[in-house]
């Protein structure tokens, strides 16, 4: 039923997608412009799986722009109402990027390597395209461009050990958003513990092509009696987490406090980058609709192509942009944004979905 | 064989989607984050149609980039070295972007609306940020957003019978690459002679996504003994015709020279715009490599997912990017770029694609 994905390079292959091809994948999306699998044996088999076990997730699609130079840490914190002073070269910090209207442009994760070196790991949009543009005309002085870095990430209860095996037994200190050089096949990689999960896990920043299958065999070999596995992405669990997906959950038509991101918008950092007085007016009023999750009854509903109005009544109380059934609450879980007027935890709303209208229910996020 | 997409409101849906898939696509791309048809009946199929009849194509996926405002001529021209000074209100005008080191951001076509209102018709990157961001790092007066317009072309040699009786018969002296208005159903668009193939056509710019579903079915009420049907650019045809695909033939690697598109970067503009001393070094100097049509022997070769290096006995000579078999030629067809000592016309050279290695020869494009 669902049309196939037609590849070109234009759809660019990652360094493990022969690795993803042999270990079956069933679904493809295109992520800046780049394969990333949505499904291997089922969402709800690799969902299960997931919680219980470790898989390798081919994230290479998290594009790095590499800002580098006098002027770096200048221009990164000008992207950013997030305050980046304090920062440490072993940190990375989820930031969203605004626009001069304060409109959310990307929720990177900026990776600091140095005061005049950082890698922004991004989702999916041309943040490349802002930045540069952004730095020519200001006549900053920085290089930026996409290294040949490919994320792969190591997620699931079990990811510890799988990583001990093959990195030594420290890596099981490393802290939440904090990231280390480890070694690999006479080179090294930066690695952090984090991932698009919250099962916990690692994501190795791997430098060089060339090294994605070496790494991807190394990891499965090692794994093996841990029942590690090819995954990606589960969009059950990401919902359960409450984990946002920009491009779905939010648009550049929302402002960062809309997308529940306002503790990120605070102090004199937030003052002095791009879109700072629309943000400050935001602080100030408070935003007319706000991120939600949102519990809705019956049975496993379609997946959510486009957004499903939520009505109250008859009145128009906002849309959900993502949904998924989640067997471990015995509920269909969804993301979406709601007006003001009916955004209490709790107020019971309608959802039009594509198969008919049903009962929904404003929750707290994370469901879990 | 193939995976299936997985579609969320990440992957846009266009005003057309619907349509499409009732019309029985059954591949897809993702362009500029939204669905592309790549396939209906099939390749060969489609492209015999579309050679003899006429095809709607939803090219919604070609985005607006909207420049409005007093420094709007100024950015445009910023953006391109191609000159704009005589651009008249009615014409279209491809128009290679380049950024500062003369590396191609995209290929959009220009339309020029007024001397501050323009429309960038974007083809696969997030253009919109670049010249966002150089405007604002510029201090330029110019609004930059996305409007909610959504191209649909109609292509193939009965493209102007069908249009001439939806918008009478002086639709049939627009130019090529010419513009003007048409009504319908109470408001008006913007048409303009182009399109993403060599068989004629027009391209709609349908402003407003509810007038999608109207429009579409008052083209196949109007065309059904034209024998019109739903098509979409396709593979075999456009390398035919040397149509280059952004992200596919050439990429910011590579320069406007280099894509074969020097004559856009002649003259004054080229002194004033972004990259201008590198593009004016290439042009003394002349490219190291450059785009050529390539005929590659035997049968049918799989699809280009990943560029395939063309060699000169073990010398490496260059790469294909696109290739199809071409019914109409009894070879396959292929785009790649080739490096100088190798791109003579009739050189004969061997390619190494994922069936093995196989004689190819330099072409002149388009093939036909």
């Amino acid at each position: 039923m669902n049309p196939v994905l037609s590849i070109s390079r234009r759809t660019r292959s990652t360094p493990f997608t022969r690795r993803v091809t042999e270990a079956g994948v069933k679904g493809y999306t295109v992520y800046n412009r780049m394969l990333l699998p949505t499904v291997f044996e089922g969402f709800e088999e690799d969902y299960h799986h997931l919680k219980k076990h470790v898989q390798v997730w081919d994230v290479a699609c998290e594009r790095q722009v590499e800002i580098k130079g006098p002027d770096a840490f200048k221009l990164v914190q000008m992207l950013t109402p997030r305050n980046l002073a304090k920062m440490g070269e072993d940190q990375c910090y989820y930031i969203p990027v605004v626009d001069e209207k304060g409109g959310m442009l990307n929720d990177p994760v900026a990776v600091k390597h140095s005061y005049d070196r950082w890698w922004i790991s991004i989702a999916d949009s041309d943040l490349l395209y802002w930045i540069k543009g952004l730095a020519l005309g200001r006549g900053l002085n920085v290089d930026i461009f996409e290294p040949d870095v490919s994320p792969l990430a190591i997620q699931g209860p079990k990811s510890d050990d799988l990583m001990a095996r093959l990195f030594g037994e420290d890596i099981r200190d490393l802290r939440f958003f904090r990231h280390r050089k480890i070694d690999f096949n006479g080179t090294s990689f930066t690695v952090a513990r984090s991932g698009y999960s919250v099962q916990g896990g690692f994501e190795i920043y791997v430098d060089g092509s060339e090294h994605g299958e070496p790494l991807w065999d190394a990891l499965f070999e090692a794994g093996e009696d841990l029942n590690v596995r090819a995954g990606c992405p589960n969009l059950i669990e990401r919902i359960e987490g409450g984990l946002l997906s920009y491009g779905n959950d939010m648009t550049i038509e929302n402002t960062p406090y809309e997308a529940g991101l306002g503790k990120f918008c605070k102090g004199d950092a937030a003052k002095g980058c791009i879109g700072a007085d629309v943000l400050q007016k935001e602080l100030e009023n408070g935003p007319k609709r706000q991120i939600r999750g949102i519990a809705i009854s019956g049975s496993a509903t379609p997946p959510c192509r486009n957004p499903w109005p939520i009505m109250s009544g008859d009145e128009k109380a906002g849309q959900v942009t993502s949904a998924a059934w989640s067997p471990d609450l015995n509920t269909n879980v969804a993301i979406g944004m709601i007006d003001k007027a009916h955004w209490k935890i709790g107020n019971k709303l309608t959802v039009q979905t594509p198969d008919g209208t049903r009962d929904c229910e404003v929750r707290k996020m994370p469901f879990i």
